[in-house]
């Protein structure tokens, strides 16, 4: 056994080592990278694969990991849990033909660029035969991989966040649509009366950087493990525990966008660095899942980041580098502001209110093409008829409509609900929290150090070293129950808005 | 044959690759890596590193390449270059026995650690034992490396500059000594008289960075091609003739550190960005040597950048971004700022004229090491008796003196004296262009396009499928020759200081 892990972890060091070079070429591209660049390095990114795949694909690595996978009872239960994580994603490889997957990878390197000129001129008709083509394969890449237990959509749905089916998304989806859509409709319907002089301002990004640095140190984000740069569209990038970057964008005539967009992913990014250093090189260093990433991030954006006492104690350091823009704008003009609600079309952009009747809308299609109920042909208008449905708007143009998310370009037919879930985790993260600490008061403080504490001792130490569902019954003592999110958001906005 | 050279091509492909994945972590690691990244990213490097190494070390490449060498006769002429280049290096690592590389290179990386800590406190005894091991090896390894016609120091000169040896870097230097130390004690002895106001004055980076980009576009830098960043020490970093990337460094006290610091690296970058598109995926898609590239960014740098005729172009763009802190400067006041003679203690620091008497003072030295006529306990000594017989000044300290270069830390003896021959290369090639092009107007064009078309045509276009020698005496009909780099100093400093 002992000679059998050690093999293990020579081969995880190699996979671990191929990892880093790929993730940093690829935050490279997506911040400084030059246009003329992509030719060449997908060349070269295409050599270091093949060499990646003979690694990862080899006999002996599938048989060391069998092995210990049968004999996983002897191993603690760490390696235990990672061994189990590497066998099912190697059994997943060998039940899908390698020709096919070769021509799937293809397909959707294809179907996004398709997808883009779609987008831009707002035309689902050109990127209509590469959906297609990605859920027919999807379809069949569903039987290939179905078990005794995950049949159909649940096997997707199981990719991103592992122990979620079907059966539970939809409980908790329909108590969405049950509580939360009948609110919604409520509170739009509500003008909320503020001082909006400063929205038409321009906010120098010079300035907005500053604060930038100063939200950092408030985040307890640890730079000497990190760098923030600019993209497109922000996200975070880790290479090991040690080095967590995130980028952001900005917006002059927004200076909200790039407030919200970092603490955001400086949520995704304390989690990584705050997973405990036993993990780092192996496979656990990372978060427990992607709706549980989401928990953390949107806990950080919008539990603490759009609350008022969190601003009561920023907001002056923000109107110190913008003395003129934000000349007479008070605390509550800014809070206000920043969690008005709007029923509007582009998910990314939605409020934190209305953000899950975006996602339910997306599982509802995405559960409609896997049970057989509808094709590619049907979207925009199934699309259009359950968005009036939830949002009571005629949808005007593909663009703004079925075609707005990339997702579906990539096949990544499960992920959405993912987004949707993370909220509904934090909520119930929250209730636990303010069970033992004064959550407004440590909103207040300097830094979010005590909340991060809490964070830290209850999810992000443990890396993906547990099941999500493990770690939401150890920190709130309870299994996953999606009413502390209704109740968390129906609550915040009754009080926001004045409406019962 | 013809499977022979395609075999060479697919292990080249690889070898390729892994160079790109490296050259891209170094330029992460020298521009915005985090400080507790290095750990963990050194043991990543390391596993890629033994990946390589069986691809390169393979018995099979090492007998594609001897079977091509063997017919190179046979290849067509880059070709048989490139194979001769490859059969050259490999042939040198199975001279020296594979452990002794590998304890040299742990002493060269704790060297580097020694020397940081000698120069900061300004004590060469911490370095001298690291740097006695080194000279040791070094010796060991010329002579493994000794060939019948290479012997002693120059099988380490040729390393740098492939066919130049002492013979001929004494016959360089000599010339040197005799025109140049004197006519350099003697502009020293003379006070330019200029408007220096405005060396006192802030230089906000914020507009440096603003003339930085007017620059790039001056020295036709294909920005679509390559991207440039800040780091502690300029550089230029290719990833392909695609991706071709510069750095610099900003000091407000110091306006024109950066603007020749941008003008040098844009030098190196142009060469490579010029190479013909058919060396991409070579090991040809490089400059010429050492001395070649430095050829080109001191042509960019002190000919072309520190010119009356190019300031007379774009000084009043940089007026324009500093209105205040210029106001009253006229062209004549800041070309002979930036080309103030003054003999100084730091190399880097040098202005054009005193230079090269850096270089000689280095060369003597390794000279003397290899001839074994100095041993490590000695160096301060000579140094300083040495660099008093050149410059007339008492070095101070070891941090002033012996310490203040890295290069000797990791070994590269032999490295030096190419940056005093690039300066020269530049020359002769500005005396063969000057037949072809009037190149003071050429100057003050609105890009410097006219002199790149030159460069390109003569030397860029060719990258590395040419020796040094070959490109001298194509572009300027002659062999080198140092008497046309006397003159031209000469001829510059004593109009400039009106000095006969």
């Amino acid at each position: 056994m002992k000679e059998l892990i050690e093999k293990y972890k020579e081969y995880r060091k190699k996979i671990k080592a191929y990892g880093y070079a790929f993730g940093l070429i690829g935050w490279d591209s997506s911040t400084v990278a030059p246009v003329n660049c992509f030719k060449y390095r997908g060349e070269q990114i295409g050599v270091l694969a093949e060499e990646y795949l003979k690694i990862e694909k080899s006999r002996e690595y599938k048989k060391i990991v069998n092995t210990l996978y049968k004999n996983r009872d002897k191993l603690n239960k760490e390696l235990c849990k990672e061994i189990t994580d590497v066998h099912k994603s190697l059994t997943k490889i060998d039940k899908v033909p390698t020709k096919e997957m070769v021509e799937y990878s293809i397909l959707t390197n294809n179907a996004m660029a398709a997808w883009e000129k779609a987008k831009n001129e707002s035309n689902y008709e050109i990127f209509r035969p590469y959906l297609e083509k990605i859920i027919e394969f999807k379809k069949k890449y569903v039987k290939y991989c179905e078990t005794k237990t995950l049949k159909g959509y649940d096997v997707l749905l199981d990719e991103y966040e592992e122990g979620m089916t079907q059966k539970e998304y939809d409980e908790f989806f329909n108590l969405l649509k049950k509580d939360l859509v009948p609110f919604v409709k409520k509170i739009a319907k509500t003008k909320l009366e503020y001082n909006r002089s400063f929205l038409k301002k321009r906010f120098e990004t010079e300035k907005q950087k500053k604060f930038m640095l100063y939200l950092q140190k408030v985040m307890c984000y640890d730079t000497d493990s990190g760098y923030m740069a600019e993209s497109e569209h922000p996200f975070t990038n880790a290479f090991g525990i040690c080095d967590v970057r995130i980028t952001t964008h900005y917006y002059e005539d927004n200076v909200s966008s790039s407030i919200f967009s970092v603490i955001h992913e400086l949520g995704h990014a304390k989690y990584m660095q705050d997973v405990d250093k036993k993990f780092e090189g192996t496979f656990m260093d990372d978060g427990a899942s992607m709706a549980m990433h989401e928990s953390q991030s949107r806990f950080f954006e919008n539990i603490v980041g759009r609350s008022k006492p969190f601003w009561d104690k920023h907001f002056k350091e923000l109107k110190k580098e913008y003395k003129d823009e934000l000349d007479g704008i008070t605390v509550n003009d800014f809070v206000k502001h920043i969690n008005e609600v709007e029923l509007s079309y582009i998910r990314t952009e939605a409020d934190e209110l209305t953000y899950p009747l975006h996602i339910m809308l997306r599982y509802d299609i995405e559960k409609m093409i896997f049970e057989g109920k509808v094709t590619a042909k049907d979207l925009p208008k199934v699309w259009n008829e359950i968005f009036y449905e939830y949002f009571g708007l005629k949808v005007k143009n593909d663009k703004e409509g079925i075609l707005q998310d990339m997702h579906w370009s990539d096949g990544s037919f499960g992920y959405f609900p993912t987004y949707a879930l993370g909220s509904a985790y934090g909520a119930q993260f929250l209730h636990a929290m303010r069970k033992d600490l004064d959550f407004d008061k440590a909103c207040k403080e300097d830094t979010v150090q005590s909340i991060l504490n809490w964070l830290k001792d209850k999810i992000h130490k443990y890396g993906g070293s547990k099941y999500p569902k493990e770690i939401i019954k150890k920190a709130t003592g309870q299994d996953f129950n999606a009413k502390y999110y209704v109740e968390y958001l129906i609550d915040k906005y009754s009080k926001l808005y004045g409406v019962k």
